[in-house]
């Protein structure tokens, strides 16, 4: 008894590429284990000229977007045309006419979730996004069916491939961000553009998204403290590693009395800690349960199958539901009705580098300052001095103690006002 | 609107307690999220004198297993009374009755999973089990719902914590293997009777159930080549830390060309592999799928509420199905008709320990029969001698390239004819 599922896809880039093929290989296998025929019936290619490097029937394209959102024969959209318009409004359209939508668009869904949420709900169909965040790693499934036992306390992620790969060079070869970057791009690890990674917006965008199935409450990618890459230079990295951390780029919330926390930074990860092995362009997505404790799930963020993996198991989660006639079946992924509060960044330890002149007397007005503002400070070291433009200086790095990021931002104010340093060249978080 | 689901459970032991709890702390945070009023209503309990150091109202106890079993109120059945039988045949019976089961029983689902699961689908109930592999882990969950997108062809697991705690903390502490043992069954780590963990049959009975699962065939834990740790010594883990790997309990499956080789052996794994990072009791499964490549789950793989966790998820998965009412949407987990044949352990680089008497010609002769058994050797290395009982011996630690097990053994019983080597101590996989 199999039964035709009939999907309409939006895109034939690479994820749309790798969705393809995902299917095509395993179409068999599907339906042995799930009695589901899946079959691609319509693609949106803007681009017909353009070699997509796959073999695909020319019928199945369109240029016309109406012959997949309007067709009452397709039963499920697949959206990977990116960016957050037209998507937004594609999505809306499909729901709107009763189709269930699967979408691997970060963007869309952290600035639209709600409402596309609440659409699919309206109109008996079903939203999933699994390809959202970090790839082919089935986080979302899993927060959404056999961890729903637990309340969940923490999440800390490793989302973006880029820059994870980037660090991850830095730290083994002591290369220099602005190489490692441009290797990167030539590689097709970064994009042309990559402020979108470097700067963390990316994994602001997959960080709202888990906040709201794990902590139930909206908080837009523009409202998370986000904190990029930029700034890591080799001389933290080497601190780091002397120091027993390896520097990552993490996604991080915490609930604490009905508050969440929650950012985006480069943070120092003890090396013990499971998350600092996740190394190159792979992620990790590391949830703390009431019950189930700690978890981690690691594996591909990105690259066509791995995404591909994820849009198709949306698609046959939806299809096995829709076999039943239960699509009303539908508790939402998204949730914006917990009643937590958002409270931003919360208190964290933090890193500092300073450069300061090489004169004495200086830690101690450091010291005597953070003690004023009632920050307490866990290390102190002055690394040996040299020559910059024509001035001896040397790199002060302190750790203080849990401590709110206004609070810290006063007390290096009036280090700064006071004259007694030359610049905070980078603040990161540290883990414990 | 509210829907109740009554809950029988079988036992209250460690697990059962968890499980309990787990319901407890999240009653409200499930029904929130889910609309769904979870309530165990019945615990059959034979020991009603015993404190089990949890507050349950005395009325929900029974010692008369009918109570649950046959009471056409309580909708699902958790069994955590351990071991194959009486296990199966309750749960056969709640099955029986049309109720849906819920177990951690992985000695009773790699028994009679074939069995149970056919029960389950003729009376239309369901059966899950993802406690019973990696505890806390949502591997199961996963594998049949978002990874179904994937051809599996590698499984590899740690999936015993009592045994990766003793390899863990010889590592770390240079500690013998009897008294890391010793140690671990004071801290309640290891059972009195440690034999199941430490000779590999509970992860036997786990990588059976995965085998089912991932590759549809039915591979008796008896059938599985399995080896435990108890010849693992101090010289095995130094040289594995010498030569860049640590030394862990795997549990592994591999497809190639429709045959399945799977065994559970202590195996040699990089130290840049993501699992020679799981330490201590931790579990972990890496799946190696067509689309999604590598994915590693990390977390407890025992404990009261780990296992509780994924009991009462898999109870909520269960009851988000009744109350659809499509209680027959039931493609069962455990498969058995894919076609892949067994092929035994499959050929594997193998890590010898041997040990041989200090004389000249020694590694010459060894290398010669290994040569006239077509088998290569990678490496070859020899340990300072010492002297045992009067005479000088050195260990020898052999790496061959990858050879059948037979094979090799037909090597290894030439040479020991040839009564060139004291003995063999220790045979150990190497990951690649």
């Amino acid at each position: 008894m199999k039964q035709i599922i009939k999907v309409g896809m939006l895109g034939i880039g690479n994820v749309g590429r790798g969705t393809y093929e995902t299917l095509e290989m395993n179409h068999q296998k599907i339906a042995e284990t799930t009695g589901l025929d899946i079959e691609i019936v319509k693609i949106l290619n803007r681009h017909p000229e353009k070699d997509r490097g796959i073999d695909i029937p020319a019928e199945k394209y369109t240029q016309n977007v109406a012959d997949i959102l309007d067709d009452p024969e397709i039963d499920i959209v697949i959206e990977l045309i990116g960016g957050i318009e037209p998507a937004t409004e594609y999505m809306a359209r499909a729901l709107s006419n009763g189709k269930s939508v699967v979408t691997a668009n970060k963007a869309a869904i952290a600035a639209n979730g709600k409402r596309l949420a609440a659409l699919a709900q309206e109109n008996h169909a079903l939203l999933r996004f699994e390809a959202a965040v970090a790839g082919g790693i089935p986080i979302l499934t899993s927060l959404t069916t056999a961890l729903l036992s637990n309340r969940f306390t923490a999440v800390h992620g490793i989302l973006n491939g880029t820059t994870n790969y980037i660090l991850t060079q830095m730290s083994e070869f002591g290369a220099d961000y602005a190489d490692v970057l441009k290797d990167a791009q030539a590689k097709g690890f970064a994009e042309a553009d990559p402020t979108a990674d470097v700067e963390g917006l990316d994994a602001a965008n997959k960080l709202s998204i888990l906040i709201s199935l794990i902590f139930g409450i909206e908080v837009s990618p523009e409202t998370l403290p986000t904190q990029g890459i930029t700034r890591v230079g080799l001389e933290d990295i080497e601190f780091a590693k002397e120091s027993g951390y390896r520097i990552k780029l993490l996604a991080t919330a915490r609930e604490k009395d009905g508050k969440v926390c929650a950012n985006v930074q480069p943070a120092l990860v003890p090396i013990n800690h499971p998350l600092s092995s996740v190394s190159n362009e792979f992620n990790a997505v590391y949830v703390t349960g009431n019950a189930v404790d700690n978890l981690m799930f690691y594996g591909r963020g990105a690259g066509p199958l791995p995404t591909g993996s994820a849009v198709v198991g949306d698609v046959i989660g939806i299809a096995r539901k829709l076999e039943k006639n239960s699509a009303y079946d539908l508790v939402p992924q998204l949730r914006y009705d917990s009643g937590l509060e958002f409270d931003g960044e919360g208190t964290n330890k933090y890193y500092l580098r300073m450069m300061v002149p090489e004169r004495t007397g200086i830690l101690g007005r450091i010291a005597t300052i953070f003690g004023e503002h009632d920050i307490s400070i866990e290390s102190i070291r002055q690394n040996a001095p040299y020559e910059l433009d024509g001035e001896r200086v040397a790199h002060l790095i302190i750790i203080v103690f849990p401590v709110s990021k206004p609070q810290l931002n006063d007390a290096l104010d009036a280090i700064r006002k006071d004259g007694v340093i030359k610049s905070v060249d980078n603040i990161m978080r540290v883990e414990e």
